[in-house]
């Protein structure tokens, strides 16, 4: 910890962390149907608190216009009477998941006569820095609890003051269901030394996740003593391969790109094997052309499509564009394109097109990404799309949980073993 | 990186990280009977190299009593042709597991037409650094390759000789399964400086495994800039409850402590219900002090056993001695012994003895440690015993794998997604 930092600050972050701690001791022990009760009595106090909440973020809104924040921030941290029903909606929605903690599995019986098996349990206290969207808030607050986890939040300084009513939402709730009131806990300050401090306490804090952008996943992934779950990127590629269906290819490209743009699982590059570049390139592009969508191909691309297509560099195949544009690349072969996609991508979504079932089978296996699609849009990639029933974000990890994290994800295994009497010989 | 470090040596590790993802691509093709060829070499040839390896082992100790190493770390360093012999026959059983690689699971159909299912997948680059037994230059080579992982391997430099041998055979076996040499790499050399480096490496590793002391893992955890799976402290308990079977608890007391002195899951501390200290306490202790075992006790527990018990001091509780010494504390209830055990424990392993169902189930659920038992000695917390075939570690992290971990643990899972052409809506 850096000298310069006040002690108050560190006494106070430290006390926050020893309670998470000891409700997440606490939280061992209760029922399926408390954590309901309580999930339930926050979504009844979410609505029943909706113009202190609306009045809080009106502060932070007026604040943020005062600031100069751009029009797409402050959209960002608007909270609306529709929002608020959402966000209680949600709540019930994670309610209704069934509970994961405490499923046994595999028990069996050893040669020494032992049963062993692994019983599913919360990973402890869980810390989440996250940036503007007040919804993360109760979203993550949520998934926690019913997995059985303590958590300490960090939001962004923007909706501090809809924070600190959300905080007071969750603390009545939480004390309607019988559950320590420290079980969510919201750093009430905006001073940033706030989340070095967290990012340092590895005794309190057993996972950290960050939910933001690329500043705010680095700066956790710097200086956090903890395992972190993090998303990096969304370079996503769909690959047309030589025996595609390509009505089939042109549906999935077109809604894989322009369905949403600013979203992770949107692709970003788009492979197309030599075979059928000439006859699916002039079949895909109008549809492009006509919602604005800028393409930038490799010289193939250009001399089939013209130069309506810019020339791309390498910083385009590399690049997660969040933006109508479309990076387009022809290539001679399968091995080619998933060389392409481990080069170049980030092991967030890439899916082939192909009726090939040889072909099918080799990508699903070689391509190294979270999540691996035949003809399927990269768009699916999501937790409710997955039956997850809700997610705490996508995770580009390659231990622990990868792909869209849902409960299972904020559950890990400990071995239970039953004797009777048993000793090792 | 420092600056002061020599430029060539940070070019070689470079090269061993970038050789090593190439090969974790390549082996994402192999086939289990192409990975089982290759072991199956390497068990041979481990045996046709008898005569190199206790060569270039004698070397290292030669070197090592030079240096005036005691003896337990010669010990623990040399290698026999029995040593040989295990290693190959060790190689020979992780072949003989089943392959986790590739194993689909839950598909399901969602409402959107898709089949959404997880499929096993190698973690990537698995980076092992580990102090001085050779064995584990053979086992952690054969786990992470059987579970299809590429696998840079820096040992201790008191057996720097004996791991090059190694590195040759496994390299001739890699040969003869047809499987990149890269797939396995020992950094050859005993520059200090290659282990920084290594734990920088986060662009070619994907996972860090620490195996040794303290201070190693410490400095793994401190350093490392990929995920970590560790291993730190054993401080394991036995709680003898007032429903317990006492002869089941001295039979389980004893062996969780005295059955190896050395090991992680030995029994460090004996908690007591004070219901029936007075009798059981007077019934194990003769076979501690038989063995020569020194109790440190609590004063209920001087009470009852007299002087011969040293005072134990809250250092006790917090020891892990690995030695024959067992710290005794008598409680007065179940909640008593499961705040010591979360207040001092390592999370490791714990132990509950007791005939009573209502005490056992809150036992299994409550205690937050990497394995849960009831009327099973501590000592049963193994991989071999668990039946995971092999183990390349015990870990006490809460995320990916907790305990024991095996070839499931050396991997992750990743979604795949099968459609027809379906978009999202």
């Amino acid at each position: 910890m850096q000298n310069n930092v006040d002690e108050n600050l560190i006494e106070m972050m430290t006390q926050m962390g020893q309670r998470a701690r000891r409700a997440s001791r606490a939280l061992s022990g209760v029922t399926t149907a408390d954590k309901n009760r309580a999930l339930l009595a926050i979504a009844d106090a979410l609505l029943a608190a909706q113009t202190q909440l609306l009045a809080a973020n009106a502060v932070d809104v007026a604040n943020a216009r005062a600031r100069g924040l751009d029009a797409a921030m402050i959209d960002r941290l608007t909270l609306t009477p529709n929002g608020v029903a959402q966000m209680a909606e949600g709540v019930r929605q994670i309610m209704a998941l069934p509970d994961p903690v405490g499923e046994i599995s595999n028990m069996v019986f050893r040669p020494t006569g032992i049963q062993v098996g692994q019983m599913r349990v919360p990973l402890g206290v869980i810390g989440i820095i996250y940036e503007s969207r007040p919804n993360v808030t109760i979203d993550a607050a949520a998934l926690c609890l019913k997995s059985g986890n303590a958590t300490i939040l960090r939001g962004g300084s923007e909706v501090a003051a809809t924070n600190q009513a959300l905080a007071d939402v969750i603390r009545s709730g939480l004390k309607a269901g019988d559950l320590p009131e420290d079980a969510v806990q919201i750093v009430p300050t905006t001073d940033r030394a706030a989340v070095s401090i967290l990012l340092g306490m590895h005794e309190y804090i057993d996972v950290m996740i960050p939910r933001g952008g690329k500043g705010l996943v680095a700066l956790v992934t710097e200086q956090a003593r903890m395992p972190v779950i993090k998303h990096l990127d969304g370079v996503c590629h769909v690959f047309v391969d030589e025996q595609a269906d390509l009505d089939k290819a042109v549906a999935v490209a077109v809604n894989a790109k322009t369905h949403r743009y600013g979203v992770c699982n949107a692709m970003e590059t788009l492979l197309v094997h030599a075979a059928v570049a000439e006859r699916f390139l002039p079949m895909v592009a109008p549809y492009y052309f006509d919602k604005g969508v800028e393409l930038r191909g490799c010289p193939k691309t250009r001399t089939i499509l013209g130069e309506s297509v810019v020339a791309a560099t390498v910083e385009d195949w590399y690049a997660e564009y969040l933006a109508p544009v479309l990076a387009v690349r022809v290539v001679d072969s399968l091995d080619e394109a998933i060389d392409h996609i481990e080069t170049y991508g980030s092991h967030h979504t890439d899916s082939i097109i192909t009726e090939s079932y040889t072909t099918a089978r080799r990508f699903l296996r070689e391509v190294d990404s979270a999540s691996v699609m035949v003809n399927a849009s990269t768009r699916f990639a999501d937790g409710f799309e997955y039956g997850l029933g809700a997610e705490i974000g996508i995770s580009t990890d390659k231990i622990h949980a990868r792909g869209p994290v849902g409960l299972l994800g904020l559950t890990s295994q400990k071995y239970i073993v039953l004797g009777d009497g048993h000793i090792r010989g």
